[in-house]
């Protein structure tokens, strides 16, 4: 608290990113990363870029990177945004598209940075309650609304909403920008991307810190009709002219280069993903049905918080969220074969001992 | 224009950087870079940063770089904020500190990002006028306020207002944040660092794309009291957790470490400045006293337009500022000792001949 801050300030509550403890050397399984390295050509190609050049500014539009994206997904470069993580291309569109005046919407279950952009933005939200399985109900989007935002597959849970859904919201929002978040698309689900040149409403954003193991670069972006991609430059070019840097943009068009790798480790972490539930489930663990890189679960007789505390005794980090009808779940990212099973191994013996 | 887009982006006017033409190679002496390469240290930091790890989130609160800011400064870790190039720590600090129920106060004639974050976030802004050779005059920033913001040196006269006058506009304005932007301060300013033990209300930022030979790297800081921080990181922990990745964290910590190149280089970068600035004497020019990496210039007979379309056709860019006072200006910066060598002999070369 301070009086020099804006009164908006004292409002908000920022967004707590996972824990990252400095103590000792943990298996990270709580904050979605890729346990693989990033594509040997995207490493070789950053290593190229740091030399003198680097005295220069960036391509304030990022061309390369944005043409490399346009024709991945058969896109003109011009409906393509790039920006510093997705969380950065979101929080722009929070303020580019979504309307004041009415209340936006977004699940009740879900990325808890939404709720955060809404505040420092002054937006109104409403929630939309998942269903029981946590099945994202799309009925709810028919209310009046200032903007829809969900992921798809969502977070935390993984769950997967079917295109034909997808389309229902964004074909009954005609006058709402509806942002659909894939983070996690590349782990089992099915982008919305091709809707776009169908639904000008559309926004999707992504990032290249999962699904191409560049957590560390800081590199996300949004696919969309050009109407929004110039509303998301019009933000960006009144904050910060240069949100990538030379190396950033380098390294992610190569990784995006590199369908090989991708495809490769993306299909990796989907067996292993898919061993790890059998696992779970013969252990207690009720599993949620995931298409992202990581697993929702719950154990029938040991609480979530339980698990956690003691699985972070043994060097495992996993991700509690004390919030209302997920406090006893954990989420699980799919680390290495080796990570999962010595995760296995160690949740085993928790549950197995009475408390 | 979209019926998508929040109204506030029909009226906002985004910043437009230097030129940037991809038709040939030109001298580039119009954005202000460094014409040394960056610390070869750093970029050694950045290479042995390209590996495995880049698969991991950065450190969101760049530790490691602020300790080392803060030993550089002695100041606290705690009075070190780190962002994504000053650009974007200005425009955090304005969503932060400003008051928007008072204008905010600004000279006329400076960097022209502060109206573009003062329109996105609704301030009010009033301008301080320079007087006739582009000092600061103080007086004006008596009077009642939401904030004050200049660069010191200014941008893009070069002038640099003395400290005694830099504490009469902190000691008189108690209940407002005054945000010294010392982009440019190391060619020959000294920086209000001092006074951050003393008064409450001063924030500085500053970046390493000039000082530092690393604009395409992206990465700015702000100094200030724990309270002001806290404000930023407010923000940040709003928008976007992790707005510097690893490679820009470990190259710029190493950057600020091998003190003698930066030493040595801006030492040069000086020399060289004020052997231009002769020679432009020389053939006829006006040369503002300039304490930053670039000149502030007008020829008594040439209009600058012209200069800078020839220049620019003989492959020199240089920039020229169609706005009122100044339009008659070119702002030059320091390139390398040969490229200067160039630019002198192009421009003493037009200005010889009638136009």
């Amino acid at each position: 608290m301070s009086k020099y801050w804006n009164p908006l300030l004292h409002s908000i509550q920022p967004y707590i990113p996972g824990e990252q403890p400095q103590d000792k050397k943990y298996i990270k399984l709580n904050t979605n990363e890729n346990p693989f390295p990033p594509s040997p050509r995207a490493l070789e190609a950053i290593r190229l870029a740091a030399g003198e050049d680097l005295r220069l500014y960036p391509d304030p539009e990022g061309h390369q990177l944005r043409e490399a994206l346009a024709s991945s997904f058969n896109l003109a470069p011009e409906q393509v945004f790039v920006g510093n993580g997705s969380d950065e291309v979101l929080a722009f569109s929070f303020l580019a598209f979504f309307d004041p005046r009415r209340p936006i919407l977004f699940p009740d279950i879900t990325y808890s940075f939404y709720p955060v952009y809404a505040d420092l933005f002054k937006l109104e939200y409403r929630t939309v309650p998942l269903a029981a399985d946590f099945s994202l109900p799309v009925e709810p989007f028919l209310q009046n609304n200032g903007g829809i935002v969900f992921p798809n597959p969502n977070a935390p849970t993984g769950r997967f909403l079917s295109l034909d859904r997808v389309e229902f919201v964004l074909k009954r929002n005609p006058d709402s920008v509806v942002i659909i978040d894939e983070a996690y698309v590349a782990f089992g689900g099915e982008s919305a991307v091709k809707f776009i040149d169908k639904y000008p409403n559309l926004l999707i954003t992504n990032t290249f810190s999962k699904s191409h193991s560049l957590a560390g670069l800081r590199v996300g972006y949004a696919l969309g009709n050009r109407d929004l991609i110039d509303g998301l430059n019009r933000v960006k070019g009144s904050i910060n002219s240069y949100t990538l840097d030379r190396l950033a943009l380098a390294g992610a068009r190569e990784a995006l280069l590199d369908r090989e790798y991708f495809e490769q480790t993306r299909a990796t972490v989907m067996t292993v993903r898919e061993k790890t539930a059998e696992r779970l489930v013969a252990i207690g663990f009720e599993v949620v049905p995931s298409c992202a890189n990581f697993l929702f679960v719950r154990h029938r007789a040991v609480l979530a918080f339980d698990i956690y505390r003691l699985l972070k005794e043994k060097g495992i980090l996993v991700r509690h969220f004390n919030r209302p009808r997920i406090d006893n779940f954990l989420r699980v990212s799919i680390g290495s074969d080796q990570d999962m099973d010595t995760f296995i191994s160690a949740v085993a013996d928790i549950v197995a001992k009475p408390q």
